[in-house]
Order: C-alpha cells, then sequence, then structure tokens
C-alpha cells in the first residue's frame, strides 16, 4: 500500500491509501523526487474537466527516482534519477508514427497522469513505456527544474511552434501565467521582435520582461485588438500564441493578425460550445490567417531537448517558482495554493527529496 | 471608348459604354478571347459581397491578347496571345516578399478585377504588373481552358494545397461545384487514397468520380460527420477541404477530422457572425485540428504550373464546361446562367475569338 | 528447426536448415505468403554490401500469416494475414521520436531483415516491435501486390516526398528499375506535369509510360545535364530523384536543376568514396539545390497509407511483376533472375501460399 | 560625373571618376551614409571570383539617403533614409513568385552591387526595384548598425534557417568571422542548446561566446568530426552551419552530423572542382542528411524583420564593428583592413555621415 493526494469525487480532495502500481514489461515505477500541481489539477478538481473522478492520485509535474523496471525496458534502472513529462504517448501507435503522440490511443489521450491512471502525487507512480517516456536527470538540473520540464516548458514552448515563429516577427502572447510566460521565453528564442504580452499580475509582468516580452496590454484597457492594432499603426500582429482566456479570446486575436499569420493555442478551453472565429476578421473564409491547437507533445526525446537548454544556460526557470515547499506533505498545501492564485504566485513546487 | 458588361448597382447588370483602360508603365491592356462567369460575380451583384458598386465591369476569368504594354514590360508585347489569373498581386509588396502576395496592399486585395477596377467583361481589360502577372497562352491549351486556369483550377487546387495531402489520406472534400471539383482532382494529384465528396447534382458527381472521388454523401442523409464516421469506422478523415457549405460547415468538418488533420477552406463565406468551431470537436483547444483558409495565389509563376498540368495531360478541365457560348454578346447569357444553376451547369464559358 | 535460403557468406548462396526464431514479448512470428527478392539481395550477397555474413537468411520483401505473438502485442493473433515493411523501426528509440525511426539504433538501422538478423525468405520469420510493425492485410490487395509494399513502393515514393514535388514541377527520374517507376508514380501522384525518365530497357520504358513518365533520355545518347537542358529550354528541372547510377550520378543532375531545385535520392550507393557536387553547378554553395537522401519509411501507419492507395485504385502495381513463381522452392530461381536481370524483367515475386 | 571607389581589373583597385547611375521608373539613386567592406569585395578583386570586371565601382554592403526616385516609386522619396540588402532582386520575377528570388535572373543574379553594376563605394549608388527593396532607417538603428543589416545579419541568420534549428539542437558552427558570428548568434535566437563554434581568434572567440556559443574546438587539434563526436559522446550534432572553410569542409560536416541532420551552408566555396560529400558518412546515400547551401535572401521585408531585432534589443550588432573610420576617402584603408585580416578584425565600418 501507498499513500497519495487525490482526487476524492468532484469539488473534494484528500489524502489516501491504494495499492502501489504494478509495472508491466514496459514500464517503470518511480517514487517522486519533487512535484509541482498544476492549473489542470484545479480543473480536473474543481471544475469537473474530466469528469467525475474517484480517488484518483493528482499531479502529472515531477521528476523521480526508478525503483522498478519492466523486462522490455532496456535504457533505465533502479536508482536511475529521472525526468518525464505530463504526456506519455504510447510509441508504437500509429498515431505516435504520424507525428501526433500525443494523441495516442485518441485525442488527447496520450495523457494519462491524473486522467486515465494514478497522477504523480503519491509515494509511486507509474509510468508506461518508460524507455520511450522517462529521461536521465542530468546533474545540472535541479529537482524543482525538472518539475518545470514535464509541463509548463513544453506547453509554453509547443505555443511558439504551432504559431510557426520566424525571425522578426511580432508576437502576441495571450497570458501570462507560468505557461504564457514559457510561451514568452520561446517566442524570443525562436527570433521574435516585438513580444506584446496580455496580463496584469506585477510579478508576472516581471517575470515576463525577463524573458523579452516588450510591450504589455490589459484587458482592462479595452478589447485587445483595438489595443494591439494602435500599438501596431494597424498592422497587426505576425503571430498569436494563447495561453490565457477562452473561447472569446480568439476574436480579437483574429482581428489582430495579419493576413499570412498565425495562432498557436496551448490553452485548455473549459467552456462555451464554440470557439468563435470572426467571419469578417477571418478573411470571408480566405484571409491565411492558420489556427492551430494543440496539446504538448511528451516522450524522452522531447524532455531531453528542452533538458539541454537548461543545461547549457539557454533558459532560466527559477524565475517561475515564486513557492517552495519541503516535503510530500505539503502537497496538499501546495495545490490549494494554486487554487486560491495569489497575486504573488506564478507557480509552487514540492520538494520530497533532493 | 469600349462596352462592357457591368454591375450598375447591388441586384442590377447591364451593358454599359466607358473610357477604354489606360496603361502604367507596368500595365498592359488586352482584349479578351474567351471570359467566364464565376460565382463570386453572382455574389459581387446579387449579394452585395464586396459591398455597393457603380458601373463596375464585371469577369475576373479569361484569356485574351495583348494590345498595349507599358515602358517598363520586358516579356510581353502587343500581338501575345496571354492566360491571367483572377488575382494580379503587387509583386514588389512586403506582402508578396512574405510568401502572401494575394494579400498585398491589405486582406483579399491582391483580387483586383471586378473589385477594385473594372474586370475582363469588357472589349478590354487592364492587367497590373504585366511582367508579373500575365503568362503566354501554351499553343495546346484553348482557350476555353485557359479561362478555366484564372480561377477554378488555383482556387480549387489552394485547397488542397492547404489541407496539406500526403500519400494515402483520406479527404472529405465538401461541395463538388467546380472550384470543388478541382479540389477533388487536386487531392488525387497529390495521393489521396479515399476522397470522400458532398454532394448531389448528377453532373457534378459523374465529374467527381473521373477527377478521383471514390464516396458520395449528402445533406439529405443527415449530419455530415456522423456519415463520415460511419463510413470510417469512426476513424474520421485525415484532412477536409471545404470548398461549399457556409460558417455552419466547419463544425461537422472539425468533428469528422482526426487529431493532426487539417482544414483547407477555398469557400467564400458570405454570411453570419462566426465560423463556429466546436470547442469539444477541437479537443477543448488541444486537439491539432489546423485550420486553414486562404485565397488562391495568383501571378505568372503559378498559372504556368497548373497549364503545364494540362499541356502535359495530367489534367483535363473539359469536363467543366458543360456550357460553352461563342461571342462577347452571349457574356449576359452566361452570367445569368451562373445565376440560375440549371441542374445540368457546372460551368458556363464565352468565346470571343479564337 | 526450419529451411531458409540464406547468403552462406560473400558470393555463395544455399538453402540452410536453422532453429526457427524465438518470439519476445513485443514480437511476432510469421510464415510468409509470398517473397519477392531485391537488388540489395544482390548487392548484399554478390557485392558484399554488408560486409560479410555467414548463413543468414535473405529477403525483406513479403508477406504472411502470423503464428504467434509475444504477450505485449495487442492489435495481431495469430492467423492473422499481414504485410510488413523492409524496415522495422523501434518506435520507442529517441530517433523515431525525433521523426526518422529508420535510423532507430544508429545510421540505417531500422533496416533489420537480412541485415542484422534473418529475413524472410525461411519458412518463418520474426518480426520486432509487432504492433508498430505489421499492418494487416487487406481483402482487396493481393499477397503479390503486398510484397511491393515491402520496399518498391515505399521506397520509391519516399523519393518523391525527399524531392518534395508540387503542382506542376518538371521532374527528373534518374533510373526506372521498380523502384525507380515507383518514384515516377509518385511524382505523378504529387502532381508533377512533365517527367523525364532516364532509361533504355523497352519494358521499363513501357511500364514508365503507364505510370506518367512523359519524356525518355538515355546515358547513351550523351551527357545528362546536357540533354535535360536541351529538353527544357536551357531551364533545367525543378526536382529530381535519384533511384539508380552511382556517385557521379549526381553532377549532371545538380546541373540540370534550377535553383531553388531539390533533389531525393533513394539509391543505394555502392561504391566511391565521395558524392561529387560540382562546385559551380551547385551555386558556389549559395544556388539553393537541396540535396536530401534516404533510406524508407517503415512501419505499421506508413505501410497501411500505401496500402490504401492499392485498395482505392489509385496505384496499381502489377505492371512491376513481369514474373511470378509459385512455391517456397522457387526463391533461389527468382534470386539468380533479379541477380542476371534479363531485359523483359522488372520485378519477380514468388507466391507461397494465398 | 561623380567619384568611387573601383576594381579596376583582376588585383587592381583605385578611385576613379564614373558618369552618376541614371534612375529609371521603378529605382531610386541614393547617396551613401556608411559603408562596409566584405570578404567578398576581397574574393571579387584579388581571386577573381566574378570573373575580371573592369572599373567597376565596388561594395554592397551600406545605408543612405535617397536623392532622387522614378515615377512608379509610391513608398520613398528624396530625403528618405534608408537601409539597402546587399540582394536586391527583381520581385516581379519568375523565381520570386517561387520562394527564390535571389536567384532572379538567373542563379544568384539577384545579387547585383559590385557584381552585374556599380556597387555601394560610390557617392551615389542605383537601387532597382525601389519599392521592394528600399526599406526606411528607423530611429534607433545607426548607420553603422545598418551596414550590417546589408549582408552579415541576413547571410549569417540565413544559415540557421537553412539548417533549420528546433530547441535543443546541438549545432556545429564553422568559421566564426562577421558572418559565422551572426549565425552563432541566429542559431541561438532560433532555440539550439549547444553550439560548438569552429574558429581560434581571440576576438571572434569573445564575441561568439556573447552570441551564444558554448564550446569552442580548432582544426588546428584534429580533424573536426572526431572533436566533435569526441565532445558529444559518438552521437554528433543536430545541425551544422558552415560560414567558413572550403569545399573539402563538407566531409568532416557530413560525418559529425547525426542521421537526420541538416547543413546550412552560406560559405562561397572559391575553389575546387567537387564538394565532396563523403559516401559512407552520408548513409550510402540514405542517411537523410540534408545539404542546404544558399545566398541569402535580400528585399524589404526582410531586412525590416532582421532591423526590428536590433530595435527591439534582441540582437546587438556592435561587437562585429570592432574597426570604424570617418568619412568616404577612408574606403580604400578599410578594403585594404578586410584584405590583411589583422587578429584583432571583425569587421570594419566606414560612416560618412550621420
Amino acid at each position: 500500500m501507498m499513500k497519495g493526494y487525490a482526487m476524492l469525487s468532484t469539488g473534494k480532495t484528500g489524502w489516501i491509501q491504494k495499492e502501489k502500481p504494478v509495472c508491466g514489461p514496459k514500464d517503470a515505477i518511480v517514487r517522486p523526487l519533487a512535484v509541482s500541481p498544476c492549473t489542470s489539477d484545479v480543473h480536473t478538481v474543481w471544475e469537473g474537466a474530466l469528469g467525475d473522478r474517484h480517488n484518483m492520485i493528482l499531479g502529472h509535474e515531477g521528476c523521480g527516482v526508478v525503483v522498478e523496471v519492466g523486462a522490455a525496458v532496456k535504457d533505465f534502472k533502479p536508482g536511475d534519477r529521472i525526468m518525464v513529462a505530463a504526456i506519455t504517448p504510447d510509441w508504437d501507435s500509429i498515431e505516435a508514427q504520424e507525428g501526433y503522440a500525443m494523441h495516442s490511443g485518441g485525442m488527447l489521450a496520450g495523457w494519462k497522469f491524473s486522467n486515465f491512471k494514478d497522477g504523480v502525487f503519491g509515494e509511486y507512480f507509474h509510468v508506461n513505456d518508460a524507455d520511450g517516456n522517462l529521461a536521465h536527470l542530468p546533474d545540472n538540473v535541479t529537482v524543482e527544474e525538472a518539475c518545470m520540464l514535464s509541463d509548463m516548458v513544453p506547453t509554453g514552448f509547443h505555443g511558439a511552434e504551432l504559431a510557426d515563429i520566424q525571425f522578426g516577427d511580432t508576437v502576441l502572447v495571450v497570458g501570462i501565467g507560468p505557461v504564457g510566460l514559457m510561451s514568452v521565453a520561446a517566442a524570443n528564442m525562436r527570433g521574435a521582435s516585438r513580444i506584446i504580452a496580455v496580463g496584469t499580475r506585477q510579478v508576472c509582468i516581471d517575470a515576463a520582461k525577463g524573458y523579452g516580452a516588450t510591450d504589455f496590454i490589459s484587458y482592462k484597457d479595452g478589447p485587445l485588438d483595438e489595443q494591439v492594432l494602435k500599438l501596431t499603426n494597424g498592422k497587426g500582429v505576425d503571430k498569436a500564441i494563447v495561453a490565457g482566456g477562452g473561447v472569446e479570446t480568439f476574436e480579437p486575436v483574429i482581428n489582430a493578425l495579419k493576413p499570412g499569420g498565425k495562432i498557436g493555442n496551448v490553452n485548455y478551453l473549459g467552456g462555451g460550445d464554440y470557439i468563435n472565429i470572426p467571419r469578417v476578421g477571418w478573411g470571408v473564409g480566405m484571409g491565411h490567417k492558420q489556427i492551430n491547437g494543440g496539446l504538448m507533445p511528451g516522450g524522452r526525446a522531447r524532455i531531453e531537448r528542452l533538458a539541454r537548454l537548461i543545461q547549457y544556460g539557454k533558459l532560466d526557470v527559477n524565475p517561475l517558482l515564486t513557492h517552495k515547499f519541503e516535503g510530500f506533505d505539503h502537497i496538499e498545501e501546495a495545490l490549494f495554493l494554486m487554487k486560491d492564485k495569489p497575486r504573488d504566485l506564478i507557480k509552487p513546487v514540492v520538494v520530497i527529496e533532493r
């Protein structure tokens, strides 16, 4: 038996006892070294994003140490310190072969932790396809940093990939929570020139400046499209990354985009029947404003690539880590902090062991 | 003075007399050899698609013979038989340099004929940037075929480009009017395997089969997404080309698309405030279902490329040409045929001179 | 024990007895229904392409029926009729995650049959990662056709992918053996207009015409570049697929290519120290003539895609199958036919069971 | 008449008097504000790179003030301070429409300054297609910085584009002269993690570190491929940018590249018959090691994009500018400095007027 912090049912959380996960031939069992709660955990528990779940251990951001591997696992062994992404695809699936591993087994089904199985907020957690989904934790990456590589970095960076940032692009980034901040960093790291960020909390604005944002606007000052068009002499932006807001956010973003522009959405859209794309702003169907939205890619190669950015000093995720806890028992406190989102919070992390 | 068939005001058309167009240093003046009315002409006149216009000569599909060129024109001279696309960009614009010439001067502003200036239904018409927008009419391309290269072929083919068809793709093509038929042909010519076409008119179905469609469904038999999912064992299609319908068409198309799928819209969306993208079908923002929509690329290189498909026997546009007229005076009759759209019509063409 | 036709040592082949292959947890054991020898088998045995090998069963083109699967295999069971590609990657490898599965485990190491393990010319053969590398044989694909899907179709088609064929391209295809013929078909199916093929054997020329070649040239009539430039009024071709020749072939191909052109090589280059790229023809390093060369992609999704082209009537591989044998014992005869390459041969196939 | 510094014949330079250039309807005449000599000028004069030329004014890097425009020019007028790229394409050409404007009129023929016409080292210089090739000099870009935007920045950055740098890539940059330094900066700005630079001069190494290089190797310490493979535990690099060396440089670069890797060459290859691509290192034709080489894109949109990187503080080109001169008459001195390349030189610039 093991202990874990779980969603008991919609709107309720608590510590539970559960069977330790079983290790299949391709799998690994991991003991967490550090974990971090995510806004998605909040959506899952309090907004019913995944529907009702009972006694499901939460958490999909963390790193750990391997305690057991299946017979078919080649590259990892007990004792190895590892990173793991929130998305752990089945790498022999058709979807993975077609380039969309995150949708292996169905749309979004590469997301397994605290969705189809228990998450990382337990004394142990299970990783499918260990050779394809674990990565060795480099010596010069801390356990806190590794937690940011599970979801915040890959999700934020995927926004810049989906928006296809090119040298000199003017980029709009909607939302500067931890994911949006990583989108700012990624846009900057793909060669954007001007980065117009939407957000108001000072702690986020300060971090965004450090990551490369050059201008800030706020919903409070009027429609986003009007503000962006004013800042750009009526030309609009080349690209947009959506890392916040809701279905209604797409209207001003489309309007603020040049013909030939691209949107990269990495934001979970929790409500509303339709994403409203304005007919006229979208060029009556012919404006070449490409709309992309996608779940982050997971897996080993990806997390190793992103970790290298930290290893070689190209990316510093520490400005995200505003609140740190020491000890497994602080998971609950960290989760509620994420739920309550105080004005000085970007991201909490719980270090269990170094 | 010259004669032309014009939009007099919204809902009204007729023959008018006008000044012959003036030739600037980079321009050419052309006498049409054949022209073809387009559904867009119908939208322009009777649906007010471009707003009100007065005494504007209609038409953007045609070929002709050069009668005058400006001093800076290098590759064309009076007497040259030429093809010209419906879209005639300004090739030294920023937008053209960025790869979106059709939006030179503003979104959709590469479309000049019967939009910002008189169209091709006159005794003479004006072509801007002649070296960039004219192309020599090959001996083995007829004037009727050349008319199809102005808009039907490049628009339909752009649908397949926007949808990024790959070998073996299962493709949904919504609409099998002349543009949709060219999208079927283009999907087939990019290596699609199964092509599911949406349409009911027999003349179109027959043509679509010839162009490579393998399955047919109809709005009359229920929601498109249900029919497509049934045909594909619940898996959906890899790609979709939208060449018909309205803003509401996007909902079933998104639902029928696999994660990682792409939509290429080349359909003018005439009404409605929003293109409704279903939130859940779009993977709550993260399904990697890319939405593209764009005006056809115009210009010389493009029309030469597409003409080569006819020249080398890879594409036969004659099945589109269900109704042929001989003589300039038949333009009115051809336009009204397009407006009334009898069940045996695909596309009318008016041959003025061979 | 089982029987197989093997490379005994360099230059020597013969029937041998060997242990039946062992099935690991992710693997399958398959009994062949049909197999086909490949020029690569000839290279392997008589040209020492892979170095010396002893008692290695030959063959990498075939289809079969599953006789055993490992405990972790989900989608296949004994009795299933299957297709399998010549290249069977490890799908959880870094290389596969990065998009180059054919190089999983090292450059070209996705090629396992008759390279790192016994091939398909045995009574049984072993398939690694069965869920990722097997595909169900559709009812309307014959066993002979399925053999062509192992290597000839995917290799030839990859040439067109590497050369990035676009609508209206003029394409040079060097070599019209079975792979080159599939490159012609693939170029045609990606929208090439003019296809200039290099080859002289009548059986191949006839097949190439059927697959879409429009012009033929021969090494016997002078340098390829001169012939191509003459045919194209000095402009050269947009793209080139290399499916024959040697390291020296690249020089005329580069010279015949327009700036902005691309080469897709799928030809095994058996000798010579260097691929000679002409400095001046390559624009003194700055001509934007992209040089690509790659091993075919393998795996399940790929073979299913290509099989759909046969299923939906878009591709007919039967013109390749000039010589058919019935019975396992004819493998030797078929291989020597491939080695001797009579003038009426394109490809032999051995049907063992239907 | 006007004065200019010219190539008199191969190996000889000097001041000459020449007719002031004539302004066509689409052209502009510009008076230089600052200019910079380039290694290409050295190649042109002393290595006969372009063949013999007589009394041709040198120089292709500079910025200036418009003194005259043709009747068809819309966006510029006398008195405008402008930037201009070394490459000034014909934007209505087929090549430009196909995406390769730098080859408009023939391979490399977008390069006109000091190649097909007089360069910028005169009291006045001529710019073709002014609307397409000039760009307004922003207030916060100095004339020295603008000179770097003519060639060093766009050429260096094109190397990173050709090599298709992705997040986390390990990148080899061969050569850290001014172009190579800009390739380092560009690789860094596209998200490279580790950047291994080849070079030995201290001034360049210092600048390269500032631009993001993480490791340095030298030809003096043995074969490049051996050094790179050693640094990367035998794995090799993901991408390589070649900004120095000769035809022989490609061999170690290919050997140091992973399968699936890409090379972007922006180096002028001045001698040798062949670029030697090693057959085995290139995977006997099938290793998916893509070889790209291309002349920098020119034109207005491009220079505006790159200038924005300076305007928004993302790129600082001042570390390149090791030697500054004031006054038109110092052009000769600056050119000979470039020819002699003292150990502390990266790039000289001559400011004529601010």
